[in-house]
């Protein structure tokens, strides 16, 4: 192997999958650290990287189409262009550096002249709220209704942001080796089926 | 284990996946069976239940709906529910009889009494095209257009028979616990993948 994305519907447990899975592999795992990196580089606040990167772009022209018919308008579409721009760099180097699993990023379409084994990680809604809840945090007071709304909050910023960076569908299985659906496996048990390929 | 039922694109590979399974786990597998049996229940020909089962039903109320508005008029359309209901009944015994992988004929929605593991194979036109090639056969003179064209053609059919049957999108990621494009995997090291699943 060289390396792994994960791509996951908010709630699949794709995150826990990835930590165990490089785990398992030993490898390196970048999720988090990606966006800790961008803003270290573009000297921006974490936080913005991450609403930058969570939220639809601001109209702009495509970044995945390579040339810009339109001058860049706003001040966010250039911030969402600068922050894409490093997105990509940071995977480079760390697809150069080692294997490595990665999370999220559109990491299956930057790092295509690698060859990624490309997952996408999915369940049923009644499953990612259950996973939501058992992890606990501020969304304890939720009513169902509202984590479903949450849960599909997210995941329309990311299927709109893998879409304007990728000019590709979000969660189209031509678009990934392997989609899983964690509703009824264990995550630990997908671990294993994982791990045997790269053995 | 007990039921493993495989759905897949014409040309994935996914009859091939489903044999080499079979022996791996060392259960039943069923394919062209089926219709067999169906033929021989029915006394009808194999090749009118094959007919029948792989294009698109005449237009009558679909199966999965449980009660009928319109009384059935056409004759085909008599004969769709009839196969359709031995295959019920056909499927439910060989789950019943022992672990077995399933290869098409909606086992997925039809023993889903029985939890089976429901796989979905898939891969690029480009793939598919190469592997029915390899495969040889009668279609050798085709062009690669025309070939691509026969496999859009079956899998067409599939897909409105599943959603006649199932009320269901054949291959919606929803329907199915495990999605896998053979376009860059060999079919072995799925068998190896799958089958660390049920050690």
């Amino acid at each position: 192997m060289s390396v792994i994305t994960i791509s996951r519907e908010f709630g699949s447990g794709g995150r826990e999958l990835g930590k165990r899975l490089a785990e398992k592999l030993g490898c390196a795992y970048y999720d988090q650290e990606i966006i800790t990196e961008i803003a270290s580089r573009t000297a921006l606040s974490e936080q913005y990287v991450q609403q930058i990167i969570e939220k639809k772009p601001a109209a702009s022209y495509p970044i995945h189409i390579g040339r810009t018919f339109h001058p860049t308008t706003s001040y966010h579409a250039s911030q969402s262009q600068k922050i894409f721009k490093e997105q990509c760099q940071i995977l480079r180097e760390m697809a150069e550096k080692s294997d490595c699993v990665i999370v999220g990023r559109c990491a299956d379409y930057i790092l295509r002249e690698h060859d990624p084994f490309r997952i996408f990680v999915y369940a049923d809604m009644e499953r990612k709220i259950a996973r939501c809840r058992a992890k606990g945090a501020e969304d304890e007071t939720l009513t169902d209704r509202q984590m479903k709304q949450q849960i599909q909050g997210v995941d329309k910023n990311r299927a709109q942001y893998y879409g304007f960076c990728t000019g590709g569908k979000w969660g189209d299985r031509k678009n990934y080796d392997l989609c899983i659906n964690t509703t009824n496996i264990e995550i630990k048990t997908i671990v294993q089926m994982i791990a045997k390929m790269f053995e």
